[in-house]
């Protein structure tokens, strides 16, 4: 398939649509961000890696990288985490508190704030560095050795933090949360600032369309492991529009606030796609357009 | 694929597990059912179908008939639907008012109960005589003229019919059901009484493997419109269950409380399982192991 | 006390308020009623009355009837009601359907809509007929014998009655409903329906100003009941508003969306308040206004 | 009256009830206490005090001091307050998150644990020292100036602080907390941990029984906020138990979860009783059966 073609028609047929919807406002290093840039790229599963507009370009990963924490805690600490986070969609704002505390302390899925947090939890138990061993594993699998924390993007989180230091209580409150909440929370507000390109992006999520193996072909997570994350993004990925985006896309999907959405045609290749402009339920309306447009063209759904 | 000898191998394995959970108790005609049954049938998209144990026994469908009052209330009366019933997995028990409340009368989707009351009001209104169609729709896809309603299990569910009455009056109060409560109500509970086969729900369902084209070739849903509702029975097909379904099995599927689950692989075929006995969530034990089987052995899973 | 002088200056004093607010628009025979409407009454213990503006003029007396139904129910019934209604203040709106389901279809309260559809069943059962033994006995009490259904206004809420058959037929799928939901309907909209001045209320609610006793001198309930129900009236007598009210007012009361208000000094007399126009928690705003002025300028809050 | 004969009356009564229930257990220091325990005083307006049982035996006031601290909050900062704190009952278990949501941030009233951590932010804001100016006014209405804090009880309360830390940070995420949480948290936990006898408590409350007077004479709030300290501890003092025990007490009381209650008699006296063991709403068994009995006995309930 030639997808630098492919992306370059993509980006110019969702031109119109780049710069509606808003930017996260909530931290200053998020809403000064140009609304007006759009950039996307696929890698194969052969390392070869296309691209469209500003696909070279770093932006704020933030929940973006919750896929990749998840995989890290699962490769090296198994299933044991499922115990303490569940994989059903949340069916309400990714922050409620509401069903945490319906079902005491135990959060929907790794991929709401809650649950992302008992994941790092559960990574600096096991490897008492949370947010390094995400950026470690990152900058090899991209193979990009100069990503790094956006410390001030960090800072700002953490200003602004006290939504995630509530849930972070509040399981703690049912001894689902063991390290102590300000560490805990400082690994967690780094690892989300961490930024990256849509290239970079696309390349360090490539073993979950090579059924688990690494860029270097080493195994990070068993073939029927990648297949449930997978599953886990298509269900519950896109905050409270996981429906909506396997009804339009169809495919397992990954997203953030900063306008990053990562998604993974299984056996195939991972597309990344990136604009900051984001609609109510805090996805790309560009980059949801975007990859519509890639299915619908390449047939490419999983459905 | 040799699908005869894969069910044979698929019923020998998940044998230890048939009559674990609990059949349905709410109405007498499903308390009665022998919780050892097991069936199996797979039906490509060429129209052969395969079989296992009582994969020819008829069995009450109950929710499994809402993908098809669903199919053709899209297919008569278009997308304007979604106005009127989310696409979006629920996160509450199926019967839950709590979000149906919040959301104004809006039912999360058309597979939780109150989203179903919609798409069959839908469908009375557009056709006059809704569980009549639903029945001449299975009668025609399976090529089994005696499908007929089970008039017994109606009345029982009618009798213990509360709490679908509370919903279907609940979205009244919002305008969001249009004809008479109580005649809603009896297209709903005759719908739901349809008896059918593994085999029988197999072949009825192959138009969503086969891009949305019916059994004699003709269209029902466009290509896309196939997609869609696959994507739908992925994020909301099995109750509070999606995600466990997708994490398990990786198909799009929907399962219904007499037992019998119906999953689509696009583009190859359609699997059909019965077995009574239910797990907590409403879903048949035996039937979900047996699908996890399949999509391990076959590799047939969409991610 | 010279009453009659202190409700004129109240009536004076309030006067700017009469129409602020907006009167209940769900059903016709509400909505057009005049919003400048201002009337009070007391009514001592030795049966004096006395009143103000149109004191003497029959409004739609609604949920205010919710009081007398609950007397009947206890005198005839006695405390077994309160295993099927709880007595704790809602802290919801009053006709939300998640509480009921939280508490398994045990209303909060028999005040919220739920409750007291639970005590006009109650007395359904005791009585044979409900709204006919409420009617006998507001005729008795106020010896107002022309007091009558206004059966237009019955059947408008009948018509719009969705939401109250919701919550009758949930409370049902929980067994705690146990006459048809149609006969109970009925029974509760008649009952709402019967029209009063602040005259013939402030009669008929003595005798919970006298410990129990009937206009007639005659036992209804007994000294401990009748504090019971004063205590209930001022924890939950007035939607999501029972604080406010207490704070404001500090007497027991209980108001209707018809711009009703009676309200109880233990001991001593009560008062009855009526203008149409309602806040947001659905309350009489002058009519609260009034209240607050009068316990104000008499001291006779219980606090 | 002859108070002393009516308390040991009482205590003798109840005195099968005494150790019914379980002592609060989620810290050490409640968890050792004696359920045994069983005192109760009366402190007129003019400043004589009655007891019985353990009634001068110090124990932890936890949530009663809630009063005080409501009580010098509006004294020394006046309805300000209210902009950020409500009057209503909650509904819910007393620590619940959901209705918080709901309503943005904004505590349903001053006695649940969010509303309490608004009271003593204010209180903090206002003095700069919240606890210590308790302490100080505990000492001073009660004439004992060996109160102190109980150093360990509030250093367990914050080991297991988790709850009110989530509640903290989650008000702060709606700018409804505006000292820093972890100092807020100090100052709320100190005190909480006062020791305090029946008697204690007795005469440090009697300004809301002598209409806003403190013991020396002076005003501490007016005659109208008195009333309506009144009013909000009626409707929301004893947690999910409130209207319980307006139906039971009818009086105006605060309860707390070392076994303390104080009860206020407007323009009379008040009644503090103490026993340690709780029933499930967190108030204690003994101590209001004590108060059911006391204003039975005397017919002072304000019903």
């Amino acid at each position: 398939m030639d997808y630098k073609a492919l992306l370059d028609r993509i980006a110019q047929e969702v031109a119109p649509l780049v710069g509606s919807g808003t930017p996260a406002e909530y931290i200053p290093a998020l809403a000064t961000v140009d609304p007006g840039r759009f950039g996307m790229a696929v890698a194969d599963v052969d390392g070869n890696v296309y691209g469209s507009g500003d696909w070279e370009r770093p932006f704020s990963t933030q929940s973006v990288t919750k896929v990749f924490a998840l995989a890290l805690a699962l490769s090296l600490g198994g299933d044991d985490l499922w115990e303490r986070v569940g994989r059903e969609p949340s069916g309400n704002p990714f922050n409620s508190l509401v069903q945490l505390e319906y079902e005491n302390g135990i959060p929907r899925n790794p991929f709401i704030n809650a649950g992302a947090l008992v994941v790092t939890d559960r990574l600096q138990t096991l490897t008492g560095d949370a947010s390094s061993e995400v950026l470690g594993f990152l900058r090899q699998e991209s193979g990009n050795q100069e990503l790094a924390f956006a410390q001030e993007v960090a800072a700002s989180e953490s200003e602004h933090g006290d939504r995630n230091a509530a849930l972070a209580h509040f399981m703690a409150s049912y001894g689902n949360i063991v390290n102590p909440v300000p560490v805990l929370l400082d690994h967690y507000f780094w690892q989300c600032s961490i930024e990256m390109s849509c290239a970079d992006l696309a390349l360090a999520a490539r073993f979950l369309a090579r059924h688990g193996l690494r860029a270097d072909g080493t195994r990070l997570l068993t073939r029927s492991e990648a297949k449930q994350m997978n599953a886990v993004m298509m269900t519950c990925g896109t905050y409270d529009a996981a429906g909506e985006f396997a009804y339009r896309v169809g495919l397992p999907g990954k997203s953030g606030v900063g306008g990053g959405i990562i998604a993974v045609v299984p056996g195939r290749c991972t597309v990344c796609v990136w604009s900051p402009a984001l609609d109510e339920q805090g996805n790309s309306v560009a980059g949801v357009a975007a990859l519509d447009r890639f299915t619908t063209l390449t047939g490419l759904s999983v459905f």
